[in-house]
This record gives C-alpha cells, sequence and structure tokens, in this order.
C-alpha cells in the first residue's frame, strides 16, 4: 500500500501513516512525527495517534487489511493542503500576460472582454476544467472564486468543483455600473444582479452530494463596477443568507482615490455601511486601508485575501502584512488569477516573505537606510506557510488548514522528485524541511492531494 | 528522430529543425520560425537557415539520414542556455536556509563553517556533482562560480564541470584578512593566497579536453575579507593573465560602508584602483553603486551580476536596474546560492521584473504616491529574458547567449510538461510565449539542454 502509484487502491484510503507538519500559530511549526491520521466518511478526521501507541499500531493493522492505508515513505511529508482567497476563474487564459498595463486599463482592455466569452458554456466548461486541475495539482485544496456574471457557467464552475472534489467558494460577479463596466459585460439592473446572485445560492445550496464541499459567495465586483443601489441589495441578502462574501477593497492608488471619491470615505468604511463587512467577508488585497479600516475589521472578523505576486503589478505598494497581523486582522493568501502570473500558493507564500522583506527594508538605495526602512515589517517563511494554510481557514469560517479533531482532510504529499528544485536531506531538521518547502517546493514535488478525505 | 525520448541518437545532434526565440536587444524578440541550426564540431553555430529553403531542407535530409537531426515538436521552443553570473558553489547545502540573517552574521556563523568543510575532498565532490547536475537541469548552461578557497575541491569543480559539459568560469576564492575571517577558513597569507590562484588558473589551462568550455577565474571574496596586500597582488595577476575576475561590490549598507570606512573611496572605485577593475570583471550586486561608479563601470566595460532574489535578503535595497541599463553597464543575472534560495535563473529573471516594479511603484503605502515612486525603474519579462541569456554572456565577453553563426550552441527546449504550470498554446504569439515562459516556466518544462552543442 506504500507504493506511490498505486492510484486506485488510495482513492479509498482512510488511514495515513507518516510524518505530518503543521503550523498552529503563526511563526510556529507542529510535528507530528510517525502518527497515523484516521478520517471518517464525511472527511473529517476522526482522530490522530503515534503510530508506535496501541491504538496506532491497531488502526494501522485494521486499514492494512481493509487496504485503506496510505504510508508516507521516508523522505515524504504530509502537509495540510493550501487555501487560496482569490481567483478569478475565467482569467485563466490570461496567466502570464499582460502585466504591463495598470489596473483600470487591464481591466478594461483584456479582462472585461475575455470574461464577456463566458456567455459561451462550452468556453467555460473547457476552461474552469482546466483550471481546477491545475490548482488542485498545486496543492491548492480550497479555493474562493470570482466566475463571471453568466449564471450557467457559475453552476458549471460549482458542477466542476464538486466533481473534481475541490472545496470551493463561489461568486457569480455583480457589476451593473455602467460608469465603469462595459455595454457588453454587465449586470442589465441592480434587480437583475440579485436576482442572479440568489439563484446561484439556491443551485449551490440544492446541488446534489454536495455536503458543504461547494459554497456560495454574494460578489460585488468592487465599489467601481457596483451602483449603491446593486450594493445595498446585496449587503442585504449577507445579512438575511448568511453566505460568504468577497470583493476587492483599496487594492491600487486608483481604487482607493475613487472610492474616496465617490462615497466620501474609505473603501472598507463604504463596505460596512452596505452591509457587506462581516466574519464571513473576504477582502481581495487591500493594501491601502488605513488605521481606522483595521479597526473595522477586526471588529468585524472580515479578513484579507493578501495576493503579493498581484500586486507587484496593479497595487502601488506592499500590503503591510505584519501591522495587520500584529493587529489581530484576519489574512489569507491568494493567487490573484490572473492579476498573478502564478497558480501556485507557495509561490506567493514565498512571495510574501520577499514583499514584507522590501518593505521592511525599503527598496530605493539613493535613500538612506533611515528613510528607507519600514522596520518590523519581515514575516518568515514558517508565517508565510500558516497564512497559506491555517490561516486561510480561520479567515473562512472553515475547519480546514489543520491536521486536527473534527477538522477536515485536506492534505497534500511533498517530498523531493525529478522535475523540481526541492532538496530534503536525511538530516533536515522539521524547521529546515518547512524552509525548503516555502522557498522551492513546487508543483512536481505535490505527489498527492486529497479533499475531504478523497483523493484527487 | 523527434522522439524526445530518444536520448541516445541525441547525444550526436547536430542539426535543430524547429522554431528558436531569442532576445538580440533588450525589450526586442526576434523569432527563428521553422528555421534549421547547424552546428559544427566545435560546438558553435556554422549556419541557420529557414527550414523550408534549398539548403535547410538540404540539411535536414543529410542529417536525417547521418541521425543527427533533432525535430522539434510544434509546441516546443528552442531558447539560448541560461547564464548564471554568481554561484556560490560550496553554500549548495545550504539552499532555502537561514535566510533570517543579516549579510556578515550569515556569513560568520552559517557559511564560513560550511565553506571550510571543502578541504575533505569527497564531500566537495559529492556536493559539486549535486549542485553541477541540478543547474544544468535548471537550463542553466553557462556559470561563474565561485569555489572555496581549496585548490583540490576547486580542482574538482573544474574536472565536474568539464565532464558534466557546463560551461564554467571557476574562482578559487581568496581571502586572508584575520580581521574578517575566521582562523579555521582564510588563506595564510597574501602570498599563498597568489601562488593558490596561480596554480588554478595553470591547472584549468592544462586541464585535458578542456577547448575554452572551464575558464579561471580571479576571485578576491570580497574587500573585507581581504588584506590590501592581496588586492594589490590579484589586481597585478588579472592585469598579467587576462583572466576574467569577480568579486562583490557595494552589497549591502554594511558592505558599503565597511569600505567607504576603510579605503575611503566606494567599493568599484577601490577595486578599479587594485588593477580589478576591467572588461572581464563581474561584481555580484552593486545595490549601491552610485554615479562615479556607474561612470567607471561603463569606462572599464565592467559588468553586473544582478541577484535579485538574493538582495531581498541580504541587500537592504533593489538594484537600480533600469537606470545601470540606460548608462550602458553589463549587467547579467545571477542565483548568489545560497544568498538566493532558488537555483533557477527563470526564477530569477521573474524577480528582476517583480524588483524593478516594486522599485518603480515603492512598497509603503503609507506614503504619497509621489514621494513612493521611482518612475522609470522597470523592466519588462523580456529584458529579463535577454539579461538572462544574452546580457550575461556580453557581461562575460562570451559567444553566448544568442542563435547567431559563430556563437556556442548552448540552447535549451522549452514546452509544457505533465509538472509544470506553463500553459502554452497554439493561438499565442510569440511575445506571449516568451511571456509565459518568463512568468511560469520552470525545471520540468526544460526537456533538454546542450552545450557546445553536446546534450547534457
Amino acid at each position: 500500500m506504500s507504493d506511490r502509484n498505486s492510484t486506485a487502491a488510495r482513492a479509498s484510503d482512510r488511514a495515513f501513516l507518516g510524518t505530518a507538519l503543521h503550523a498552529p500559530a503563526p511563526g510556529r511549526l507542529e510535528v507530528l512525527r510517525d502518527v497515523i491520521v484516521l478520517v471518517g466518511p464525511d472527511g473529517a478526521i476522526d482522530a490522530i495517534h503515534p503510530g508506535a501507541s496501541g491504538d496506532g499500531m491497531a488502526a494501522a493493522a485494521r486499514h492494512r487489511t481493509a487496504g485503506t492505508l496510505r504510508t508516507l515513505e521516508p523522505d515524504q511529508y504530509l502537509l495540510p493542503g493550501m487555501v487560496d482567497l482569490h481567483v478569478h476563474a475565467p482569467q485563466w487564459p490570461q496567466l502570464g500576460l499582460a502585466l504591463d498595463e495598470p489596473l483600470e486599463v487591464w481591466l478594461q482592455k483584456y479582462t472585461f472582454p475575455l470574461e464577456a466569452r463566458y456567455a459561451d458554456l462550452d468556453f467555460a466548461t473547457a476552461v474552469y476544467e482546466s483550471l481546477v486541475d491545475g490548482l488542485l495539482a498545486n496543492g491548492t485544496t480550497t479555493v474562493m472564486y470570482y466566475a463571471s456574471i453568466h449564471l450557467p457557467a457559475t453552476r458549471a464552475l460549482a458542477d466542476i468543483c464538486l466533481r473534481r472534489s475541490q472545496r470551493a467558494l463561489i461568486g457569480r460577479v455583480s457589476m451593473d455600473d455602467p460608469a465603469q463596466c462595459p455595454p457588453y459585460y454587465r449586470d442589465a439592473s441592480a434587480a437583475s444582479a440579485e436576482a442572479d446572485t440568489r439563484a446561484f445560492i439556491a443551485y449551490v445550496q440544492s446541488l446534489p452530494g454536495n455536503r458543504g464541499l461547494i459554497s456560495p459567495v454574494i460578489t460585488p465586483r468592487f465599489i467601481p463596477s457596483c451602483t449603491d443601489g446593486l450594493l445595498q441589495r446585496l449587503g442585504s441578502l449577507a445579512q438575511e443568507s448568511g453566505c460568504h462574501v468577497q470583493t476587492h477593497c483599496s487594492e491600487s492608488d486608483w481604487q482607493h482615490r475613487y472610492v474616496l471619491e465617490r462615497c466620501g470615505i474609505s473603501d472598507a468604511a463604504a463596505l460596512e455601511s452596505f452591509g457587506l463587512l462581516g466574519r464571513r467577508t473576504i477582502l481581495a488585497h487591500g493594501n491601502f486601508v488605513g488605521d481606522d479600516d483595521v479597526t473595522r475589521l477586526v471588529g468585524a472578523g472580515a479578513g484579507i485575501a493578501h495576493c503579493p505576486l498581484s500586486n507587484v503589478y496593479f497595487s502601488d505598494a506592499v500590503l503591510p502584512l505584519r501591522r495587520l497581523l500584529d493587529r489581530g486582522v484576519h489574512v489569507g493568501l491568494g493567487t490573484d488569477i490572473a492579476g498573478g502570473a502564478s497558480p501556485s500558493i507557495l509561490d506567493n507564500a514565498r512571495q510574501a516573505v520577499i514583499a514584507s522583506r522590501l518593505l521592511e527594508s525599503g527598496v530605493d538605495a539613493a535613500l538612506e537606510r533611515g528613510q528607507r526602512r519600514r522596520e518590523a515589517s519581515r514575516i518568515d517563511a514558517l508565517t508565510a506557510f500558516w497564512l497559506a494554510t491555517t490561516s486561510g481557514g480561520i479567515a473562512l469560517d472553515l475547519p480546514i488548514g489543520l491536521f486536527r479533531v473534527g477538522y477536515q482532510f485536506d492534505a497534500m504529499v511533498v517530498g523531493n522528485a525529478a522535475g523540481g528544485n526541492l532538496r530534503l536531506e536525511a538530516g533536515d531538521s522539521p524547521q529546515q524541511v518547512l524552509q525548503k518547502i516555502v522557498y522551492n517546493a513546487g508543483r512536481s514535488n505535490i505527489s498527492d492531494v486529497w479533499v475531504a478525505g478523497r483523493r484527487v
């Protein structure tokens, strides 16, 4: 059963024997050395025993006999699956392209024309299947998706995630303001946008076989795309339904100023006034949130999707991540496909370290050291890994990202691989293993991925 | 012959049929569509013909019959091999570790103790074989290496590069200053350091079968590690021998200030005064070079090894790359293993774009836009690729990095692969292909690598 190529047997694995690593708190690594993790039929972790204990050996024997035991190789590690808090599903074909334009030009010239094509359900289905497969292969077990304004294509994305077993939070995008949305790609009215959002929520809630894997998300694109009327309707719907909410907040100089000018208050304050800021709200970016906004986010329990690769191209500054974490804001990571060029949360984890270091050191060598630095801004590799897993789960208010009884078994196996640059060695400490994974693991180092206990 | 698994046949390929991409100038992509590239026994390109021309078809037929034709698949591209201008070979075991310390601590606490272990030739041989294989697998066909102070281990590195067919410029490291070098890891005297450097030069120049693949490099570690006496000796040796020179220059606040205080002049000016600044000098980093230094570098024709990943951890600021390029400084890319955590020049190419964008936008959102930005600092993906190939060749004064008659055939094949995130599509323009490669290709997308026409 330890043969890593034995796919058929593994689809029904229920017990996992090996060393697991996870990060219960920022900067804190917990090593579950040689344990057996037992997973129930609902995909949740039933028990974790030392492999050499009586309970552990009994469970291993039972599952070995049943053919439901997976034993990791000595150079493999079991890690929590990663959480991507920000993906624009329809932008998948644009990955790595046209990153030289500012946000407002990028949207009008490339992104809106591409997203409009998802009126074509066949096109949407082909792209979304490729996307979901690509993210799973990168170890991303939970994704918060923006789809497009099209209800049929958004339903198709939910169907695909369910079929492929990817935990997904999906929103039909709402955008109705003729001043900012092109005529070929916008909701006909605030009323129709609300109706389509309600229809998608109902669809997901009655999806056969769903059992909590797929959740609907109320998704005003961002304030510049939406009329006040639509934002009010969606805020009320959020209060009424308890659904997750996602939108963009204070991403760039342009967006930040646009909202200040139109609403007279900051982006976060405006979202709060519309009833869109709650415990299950995820705000993409937030690079320009002020101190009052931070108080608002903490009060609401809302989270930020930090997208450090995308920020390089579209955000005009680095997120003051450490300041937010120190004040208690929930933060997870996002790829922001296709504002970010990589589909890998690991790539974004290492970029989160890099961004935090460059904010701390400053970038302009022509300035004096004292003028250039922003002290106490850095995070380390382990905190980046915590952001990619545990903290993403906290932000979403879901029991994921840790190996803990009652948590969902969303996991991946990471180890050396011919096509990758990861070089784990026998004498590495767990801390060294984790650093090497954050700095050098890639898709080819992720050999197996499970969501809710099901191998994908 | 187009079977990509037909390894045996390909070792002797002399003709390559397919589409090649290269960058003759910053930001300029040249597409050699459906050409045949013919390579002579010396590894240099003899001719490039359109595949459909009379000459092209005749050559293809001739090499097909001889079994020396390699035909690329339609979704594969032939690219120049990449040039890494800055690798510390003995630091390979430390890749991705201990990146939270400042440079001067990192050296004393981790790096010098590790480098001292290369007195053990068996240890050195095992590490260097792994390193050279790892870099070749990442498409790096030319590397400028720092070895350690140990002559036998440095000779072993030369032997390994020759045997593996990696183009390599290798330096035995010189460091004799008791004030900065620990007693367990330093040259006994300036005279012995010079003697060992001369011995290594002689060894490489008489290496059987070398024929220009391996070159010796005069390598004072950096001014803080060397006495003035040693720097003078090595400067004279550089003038006398015409060998390449490598050292570090103005890498961090600490190094920059150290040299100013000790020498009373800038790092680049001091190196010039010792006779160490010439057409074949490569200075690692240079983040803090001033305007006068730039004039000096341009006058000497010296180059800079830009190591954007390493800079994040050890340099306190971003290299003002665009300013240097606009003034005509030669710049190539370096991984700075293990200051940088990745062995991939592609990773550094995308990080060069990122660093340049963050310098342009600024990083601290608490500053006003006008205060934060450094206009006209960005480079694009194509310029990053030019840095990784053509410009690295120019900096080294070697005929590499381009598909041009007389240039060495150092090349790689890039295409989609199961283990990678690159997603080339049939309708992509060459510009899009290049952008996707720079942003998303990795080791698993590089299926074949040749150096001097020999498959490695």
